[in-house]
């Protein structure tokens, strides 16, 4: 068996977006590490090590992510009264809430060397923090 | 260490649904591949290659389907305006946005050669999409 | 490769909530675990055997606690009309539509023997039922 972690590193900035989410693909990332490992079949495991992000798959398509973006908005607002306030600066309870909705994992099986994903489906960093952030993503192989 | 990756091919159609979401109960075969493959400890990845379709557990009792349908008409309606509508006949934002927050991918222990699930808790594909669609999920035992 | 499956067992009651949710924090418990198993690099599978609760990540603070209860509360909430009401006693279907949405299950890598979380990122299980619970959830250490 093979075990190996890799990292993804990614720097957002969700202050210019009017719903404060940001949506990067990392697919083109995950599939050059795939290449690199020497595993046929096995998981990949992404993880966010963050509170105020998320991991998910979607089509990566203009129109789509703003729907998707919009969509947060409507969920869990940013204009509504939270008590998770402690600095005055910070004020982002809303990215928090998103991002425990959202989930930090994905867990993607891969056989004979490739990964399997839909035709249209990426794999998509989803920031919800209002503020400039640098995001490491961490990416395991396991298999063999 | 073993890693065996097979299918479950499910054809499904929302149309005929107030709310555009099927609940289809796929646990008996997943049940069934545990017990082809010589794995007593692990895990099995269960994973959708799809933007439109996700995996979930639920209890599979008819008026808690009929009630989960019936959220994500209020969570994600069809009838707000969405921009993702390259082709006229798609109109499936909504699909899209539904099984992003679901998510495609699901992990479930094994022990002593049995799946750790709830004694009503059931592995369910939920369609999504506003078409009829063939789904094939990807279900792989990992382990010893 | 070592497999290993453990289990963290927890009574939870919501039942003087407002919003009947209870956020319980079992980092400690899985840090330990991880500590006494000899993983150095793999995955750590947790997963609720339940239909009415779930398990996440989220920043362990008070405020941001009771804030990610009110939100179920606007998502899903207690007092729009359900179907799944089928012993009078029960009348949780609103448990089990947010449990489905939130998951069960939650893999975190490990690597060097630390499991890869944020320095304020909690796991935590998140009772949605309207009773006392005792639960048992499955923590898998699997790697090498």
């Amino acid at each position: 068996m093979i075990v190996t972690t890799r990292s993804i590193n990614v720097d957002t900035n969700t202050t210019s977006d009017e719903a404060y989410v940001s949506v990067i693909n990392i697919t083109p990332q995950v599939h050059k590490y795939a290449m690199e490992e020497y595993i046929s079949n096995g998981i990949v495991t992404l993880f966010i090590p963050a509170t105020t992000a998320a991991l998910a798959t979607i089509e990566f398509e203009e129109g789509l992510v703003s729907d998707f973006k919009k969509i947060w908005s409507r969920l869990v607002p940013r204009d509504i009264a939270y008590k998770h306030k402690f600095l005055w600066e910070e004020n982002n309870a809303f990215s928090h809430v998103r991002a425990s909705i959202m989930g930090p994992s994905l867990v993607i099986p891969m056989a004979n060397k490739r990964l399997i994903l839909g035709q249209y489906q990426q794999i998509v960093l989803v920031e919800f923090d209002n503020r400039a952030r640098s995001r490491q993503i961490a990416v395991q192989f396991m298999g063999e």
